[in-house]
Parts: C-alpha cells; structure tokens; sequence
C-alpha cells in the first residue's frame, strides 16, 4: 500500500472530539482504511466472508476430536443456514458463501457453494506431500478466482476469510512451527478439543511430518504443497486476489491466519490489507501473527474458526470507518482540546 | 436473578454446532441473557444508552488535561451528533439521552437531552464531602427516574451506561481506592491525559481526600456523598431500576464501572444483571469488576468513556442471544457430535 496518506489520517483521527489516542484498535483501524483506501472518508458499503472448506488425508492420524466426515456436515449446515458464521454473518450485514475447495463428496449446487474443489481431500502430510505442487497452484488459483468472480458482480470493500476442515489445526500448526522454527509444543493446541493422549499424539505426527519434508521456512508453495489443505490454499489465493483489488482482508483463527502466512511469504505486498481478525485461543496463531507483524484486533476466547472472529471485526472496522467520516472535530464541535 | 435455567441454558449451548466452548465470552453472554430474561430464546429488540453528565469541583485541584467547561461542550458534541458516543449508537441501533445530573450551566431544552440536575457540580471533595446525603439520594432518585421514565415509554431488553464529566476520573478511583483498599498509585490512572506530573497530582488529591473523609469501603451512599458525581449516582440509581425491571445493563468505562460499584454495594442483587463491557485503560476499573465478580468483555485499548466500549458489547449481548436462538444442534443439522 501506498502510505503517504497516513499521517494526514492519523492528523485528522487526532482532531476528533476525544482525548489522544482513546479509542485504540478503532483509531488504528480507521487509519489502515484510510491508507489502503488512499481516503480520509474510508466506507465499507459491501462486506462478504468465503468460508473455504477441504478434506485432511492427516486426520487418519487420529489429530481431531471429530470425525473426517463432519467436514461435509458442516458445509451441508452453512448452506442450511444453521452454523454460527450463518448467524454472526446475518448479525452484521455480510454476505456469504462457502468455497469447496477439496471436501470429500460432490454436493448439489445451491446458491451459496462455490465450487472450487481441486482434489477430494489432501493425502496423509506425515507420509507424503499434501498435494502436488501443480494442485497447490490450481488451489491458490481457485481461491483467487472464486473472490475476484464474486467481486466482479458485487463488488465489497471488504472481505473475511473464514474456513472449513476436520483436521485444518494440524496443517495449519505444521506450517507455523516450519515458518517460525518454534517447536510443536509451543505452537500446537487442542484445535476442535482433543484430549491430553490426542494432543500428545498430533505434536508427535507434526514432528513427523516436519522431520520428513524438511521445508524451507520461507518457501509459501512448497510450505503448501507439503503441509497444506486445500481451504488454505483458497484462503491463500483470495488474500492475494483481494489485496490486488485494494481489498481489507480480514483473517480468523489459527488456520485463516497460516492461510494469510503462506499469501504474505508469496506476496509480502499482501501485509498493508490485512486485519488480524481475533486472537484465537490457539497458541500458534500468535506467532503466525508477529511473523507478518500484525496484532489480534479482539479477543472473545474463540477457538470456533468459521469466519465467526473476522466478522464481528469486519464490524469494527466498518465502525472506525464510520468515526473517521462523521465523528466531530473540537474545532467543528467547538470543544476546547486542552492541553493534548 | 432466579439461576435455576442457568443449566438448560447452558446445554442448549452446548449442543449446538461448534466445539464445547468455542464461542467464548459470547456463550457466556447467551447464558446470563437466558437467565436475565428467565428464557431459552433471549432476544434484545430495543437497546438504550444514557450518557450521564455532571461537574466536578475536584478539577480545582488540576487533575484534568481537560478544562472544566468542556463538560458542557461535550454535552452540547453529544446534542449535535458529533461526538464518538453518536456514531456507535447509530452503528449499533442504540437509542441514545444525555442525562443532565449536573452540568455547570442551563441547557436549552432539546430532544435528547433529560433534565435530572441535582445541582451545577459537585463541591471539591478534598476540602468538604462532594454532595450532601439529600443530594446523593435525590441523584440515585433522579437517575432511576431517567431510566424508568424512558422504559414506561419505549422499553428496552438492555441499557448501556455512559458518562461525561471532566475530574471524573478522581471521582471513580477515589470510590475504587476506598472499597478495594488498594493505594492510589495502584488505582490512579491517566484519565483523558494528564502527563507524569499530572498524574502525581492526581494520586495525592486522591490520598488527601481519603485521609479527610476516611470512608467505610461497604456504604454506597457514603462513598457517593463523600467523593462521587452527580453523574455516577445517576448511573447507580439507573443500574438499580433497570436490574428491578429485568433489564440487563451494560456497563463501560472505569467511571460507569465505579458507579456499578456503589448500586452493588446499595443493592448486591444488581450482580446478575451486569455486563461489564469493555476493559479500560485505567488500571482501576479492573480491581472495581474484581469486587463484583465481572469480567470485560472486550478489549480495544480504549479510554473515552461515553458508553463507547458499552455499545459495541451491546451489540455483542444481541449476537449472543441471536446465537442461542438461531444456531443449530447437533441433531437439528445432522451433524456428528464427536468425542465431546
């Protein structure tokens, strides 16, 4: 992004009826909106959230509380209405839709799945690669693809990046302990809520999985290609897609958030539009996050994914919007400013 | 508040499609909602802030970075759209008033606006008691009146609690340092601003006022007599009557959270209906939650005041009842349940 509007953004966020700096994270919002829409008037008339889903050959290895076929009942429940980002969507005024990417069955269409599917499914990651590299780059390009059709017939100012995956956590846990050189125990949580045996035994199946494919930390392809799933390659392909157009991106959890890793290490111009959605109960995500030097805008104590912590921030940054085009200034307001 | 739906509550939110726990301080809040409403199906149709406004003669002793008329300025920002506490409402469809408890200067009548002086301002609590017991009384007395008046007209499921008032600050962390009796340097914060020297000044008015008026830290009215505002004994008299008509109250800032204090420690039954909406900058609001068994809901870095962190909760209270009523169950949406 072009930041040569930023201080006359935070000049203008400085004049409003409000002590310095009193409203945080909404005054750090207003002035990324501003910067990445080269504006000091920025608006969000139009919101959408992708929740991307894909099937992980990993879960053989017993690393989710869930089995692999609730994957495709969720996805039958996003399109039902039922599931929380449906609610949280509906909340807030964000349109939504679900991008299959690579879930194990064909579903029926219907007017909110996009089919994207590249593979039913990745294979095991702790016995070969996830995918070839020639499906890693189909997959970022059907990510980018479904954003930018959707964007071509309703155009949104900004977009969430929500996903769906029995099994994700583990990917996504791999390719941060491989960019960040942080060791598994540090970097891998219970994701859906394993117990104590199931988390012992998903740290030793990333371990594994780092010892055989050895990936270099800053290689976003080959990080996919070995460890991914095909939602986060989508998310990847969106991320990059939606920068280009002068999109914010907002992240989720710990999988949307190694999703947004692997688009930044491909396209590090990617960082200036992007919004850390929530801080994820998920350890890894933090370090995920200070990689590509962003902060969690809330922290809800989620641990859900879904979309469900970029859209309540999508919300927020609508909000800082708001307060920077029609919150008062002391001079307009005629309020003295003291001695700030 | 009757707890004995707490535990269907609880398992209705439990059943529905997501992790056990993963929506975080959201179930939360759809649980205290079912119990506030004494329902499974809570809903918030009609959200309403107060902003309270009053004068504070402790500002004599230089512990604002704000001169004192700019308490009536801001009423005046509050009465023309301008001011932050608007463009959250608007955002958020909260009804708004400002409530005159005791602003130094007569308003001219606007829509808005609800006359409750008790009197222009507080006298300077570290020479004499900030108020006699009449006023105090007749200030709880007149904020109840705000609320109920305004409810008998256009009820609401949930009230948020904002404030104005320049020195108000002082006022909150004397009333936190006294219940919780913690030293001034622990409570003591920078309120709107004010530098190092400031903020040394502001400790020492505090000391200086507990050692003359040596409050009892368990009598609400004593302590709203000797060291509060008009504007917090309007909170106190609003979170009583809204708690009486079954109206969960969100609270905000360290100011409106002091104000809680004192209808908690009048009337402990309050605690049920409390939210504490947002974690304040000022170090002192969390020892005030503490002692009434509240946790914030968000944390956005914010120190305005206003009702700013209440709104944004509000809204967050609205997404936790929608949850509980239009997320699916396990069963409803055929999805397994896992080893949950």
């Amino acid at each position: 992004v072009d930041r040569r509007i930023e201080p006359a953004a935070r000049y203008k966020i400085d004049l409003k009826t409000k002590p310095l700096g009193a409203l945080g994270r909404v005054e750090e919002l207003a002035v990324q909106l501003s910067v990445i829409q080269q504006s000091l008037m920025p608006q969000v008339d139009s919101k959408h959230l992708f929740v991307f889903a894909g099937d992980h050959g990993v879960v053989d290895e017993g690393v989710s509380a869930f089995p692999a076929k609730v994957t495709v009942q969720m996805v039958e429940n996003f399109l039902a209405g039922g599931a929380a980002i449906n609610v949280f969507c509906r909340q807030y005024g964000i349109g939504l839709n679900v991008v299959d990417m690579g879930v194990n069955t064909t579903f029926t269409s219907h007017p909110l799945l996009i089919d994207k599917k590249v593979a039913p499914g990745t294979a095991n990651f702790t016995v070969q690669p996830a995918m070839t590299q020639e499906q890693a780059l189909a997959a970022i390009e059907n990510g980018a693809r479904a954003f930018l059709e959707k964007q071509a017939v309703s155009p949104c100012q900004i977009v969430g990046m929500g996903e769906m995956g029995i099994g994700n956590t583990s990917s996504a846990a791999a390719i941060i302990c491989a960019v960040s050189g942080l060791s598994s125990s540090q970097v891998v949580g219970r994701g859906t809520g394993v117990d104590d045996e199931g988390l012992k035994r998903k740290r030793e199946v990333i371990d594994r999985a780092l010892r055989l494919h050895r990936p270099s930390p800053d290689n976003g392809l080959e990080l996919l290609t070995k460890l991914g799933g095909y939602e986060l390659a989508g998310i990847a392909g969106a991320v990059i897609a939606a920068a280009s157009k002068g999109c914010c991106v907002v992240l989720d959890g710990i999988i949307s958030t190694a999703a947004g890793l692997i688009a930044y290490l491909i396209c590090p111009a990617v960082q200036g539009y992007l919004v850390a959605g929530h801080r994820s109960v998920e350890q890894g995500q933090q370090a995920a996050l200070k990689h590509m030097g962003l902060t969690a805008i809330i922290d809800l104590d989620f641990r859900l994914g879904e979309g469900t912590g970029a859209a309540i921030t999508m919300n927020l940054v609508d909000l800082a919007c708001r307060t920077m085009r029609e919150m008062a200034s002391f001079e307009e307001a005629g309020v003295d400013s003291g001695n700030i």
